[in-house]
């Protein structure tokens, strides 16, 4: 038997209820391999805020740091919203990033034919679209300093914020973003704005120089501008794309809509050690919280990239992926993707449709 | 008769060809509407570059400040692409922006009835989109300071730019994209990223006091990757959209690309004082150089643009605008947004067709 210690961070809004169908098919899915998890629960995000006064608790650092994954769900919500900065469940998310130094996140946008309606865009250009975007995630514009509102010498004041890259951080984020091209189409988009940027021309040419190591990778660029818009106009051009930590915010967001169905999609953030951290791409979806409404397959597809990236239990990840598959295709829908003709079901609903298969 | 200057800027690619389209057309409404256009033209860009070393000369400039308006075609190709940046295409672009003080730049995203099945998104989801982007042209992070390639402590290279906004920067900006929504629907909405961002959380705080002059207009504030998201998902949520230059560069491509047909969208660029700089929204095309297949509306509707908001010529303007739909309505189509049963032209012939109309 492996053991794996898990801490779960069910956060705000309809966190603890997706995490809760998730937890449940861990569990089944490690009796059928033999794979012993051990379950630890802390705070984080708004939860947090209001039992400690701290969007990331010391102590919920340190236990994710003694553990092998973490498993998040969701944070944020109307109440905080107000709050200063520092107080902000946002915070509490830039802060375990940047604590457990995971430099890299992988957001995949793949649409399943099952829910190819859900989306805006027309069938045939959405069809097949399987796009990873590794996004850097604790350097950029999020973290370089200085940073502030200050007094300019006309006494305004002045916002100011530092997009900064140095060889290094783009060298390591670059390594994997090739390694992943590598395990999926063998193409890879380096997304930048070099033409005004220095900060993007040293990205850019980190980019080019790593490339030689991976003669199999085939490394395009592309202005973030038209990155953009070549994802509206011809998603399926992109098989894995890099870019730097606030591109990666836009980009990986505009690539998940073009699915139509964000509440599908998983994201790993990963580090150079364990423990890799989990999470759905969607939000806390605060409307719909505790209403037995919100859609589980994101935060079970999370648990999913975290058994193949994070615990190198790939059977596992494969179960849980093939349960989700199996689920849609007996034609069972949580209200954000329910279409015409099938089954309704809740969050409990799904959870245990998943664990009947 | 009133008499305008017009400082014509063909720069490259397919540049001059649609351009000439678009002065004979200006030509030909000045007299049925007495006015007298007295075109004088300049170099920038890479023809600029091979002239004169410079992607901006100096006396380009000069003839820019003493005129009434400048229409510009469009700059780039292949063959300065590795230029050191001082010596690109773009940065002439960039100088021209700053040194006529264009600080707000605005973009239609208007899909046209005759061209929706040009777009990549269900025509369901984008009939009807109109959308007005004001992006901030002359601050924030594509002029900030410090920028520039450093040296570590470590002696690795360190890429930098700094994204900054003063409040006065804020203001003039938010008060022209109020009075655009006033004249439009209404409804404006900020993008920027305030829960990571301290200079966004400047823009939001004065963008919100703002409002309070515009009581007609309703705001609201998105996120810039839920932004991003938005525009995919349902673009005729917008109305007005405020945001920086640079969330301003790619939510404006985004929008441009919904509409599937980015070679009929101008754009204008404006100071406090004339002149503005007009120019369409997409680039040089130097594959079609020459070959008299571009498609030469959006010089037109930027004419246009240049006619409403450069000259206060409404009338003028509306000539133009109609000439194109009509254009449209009769069947004429360019290469790029040719489809069955369409009557295909090149750019020469389009101009023809618009002088018959
Ligand atoms: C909540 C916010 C700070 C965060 C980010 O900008 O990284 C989110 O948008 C994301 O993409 O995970
Ligand atoms: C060419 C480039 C410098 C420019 C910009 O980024 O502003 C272009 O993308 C634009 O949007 O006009």
């Amino acid at each position: 038997t492996r053991q794996y210690r898990i801490t779960l961070l069910p956060g705000d809004g309809i966190g603890p209820e997706i995490l809760a169908v998730t937890v449940d098919i861990l569990k089944v899915v490690g009796k059928q391999l033999e794979i012993d998890f051990q379950f630890q629960e802390a705070l984080i995000g708004g939860v947090a805020i209001d039992e400690t006064g701290k969007p990331l608790p010391e102590a919920t650092l340190k236990m994710c740091r003694s553990s092998d994954a973490v498993l998040l769900a969701a944070i944020g919500g109307y109440k905080w919203d107000n709050l200063p900065r520092e107080k902000r469940p946002e915070t509490g998310l830039l802060a375990i990033r940047a604590g457990l130094n995971l430099f890299a996140n992988l957001r995949p946008a793949t649409i399943l034919p099952q829910l190819i309606n859900a989306s805006s865009l027309k069938p045939e250009i959405v069809q097949g679209v399987d796009i990873m975007v590794v996004r850097e995630l604790t350097g950029g514009i999020y973290f370089g300093k200085p940073k502030g509102i200050f007094e300019t010498e006309t006494k305004e004041k002045r916002g100011v914020n530092t997009m900064a890259y140095t060889e290094s951080e783009v060298d390591r984020i670059a390594k994997v973003a090739f390694e992943t091209a590598q395990k999926r189409g063998g193409k890879l988009c380096s997304v930048d704005k070099a033409n005004v940027l220095d900060v993007s021309q040293l990205w850019r040419d980190r980019v080019t120089l790593m490339a030689e190591k991976y003669p199999d990778v085939e490394l395009s660029h592309l202005y973030v501008d038209n990155a953009a818009m070549q994802l509206v106009r011809e998603p399926k051009q992109f098989d894995t794309i890099i870019t730097g930590n606030l591109f990666g915010d836009i980009l990986s967001d505009a690539a998940a809509m073009l699915t139509g169905s964000i509440g599908m999609l998983p994201s790993a953030s990963l580090g150079l050690e364990k423990p890799g951290l989990f999470e759905p791409v969607h939000g806390s979806a605060p409307d719909i919280a505790g209403e037995d409404k919100a859609n589980p397959l994101a935060q079970v597809l999370s648990a999913a990239m975290m058994l193949r990236y994070g615990l190198n239990e790939p059977k596992a990840a494969t179960k849980l992926e093939k349960a989700v598959l199996e689920a849609l295709a007996q034609g069972y829908r949580t209200g954000d993707i329910m279409s015409d003709g099938m089954k309704a079901v809740g969050c409990k609903g799904m959870g245990e449709v998943l664990l009947r298969i």
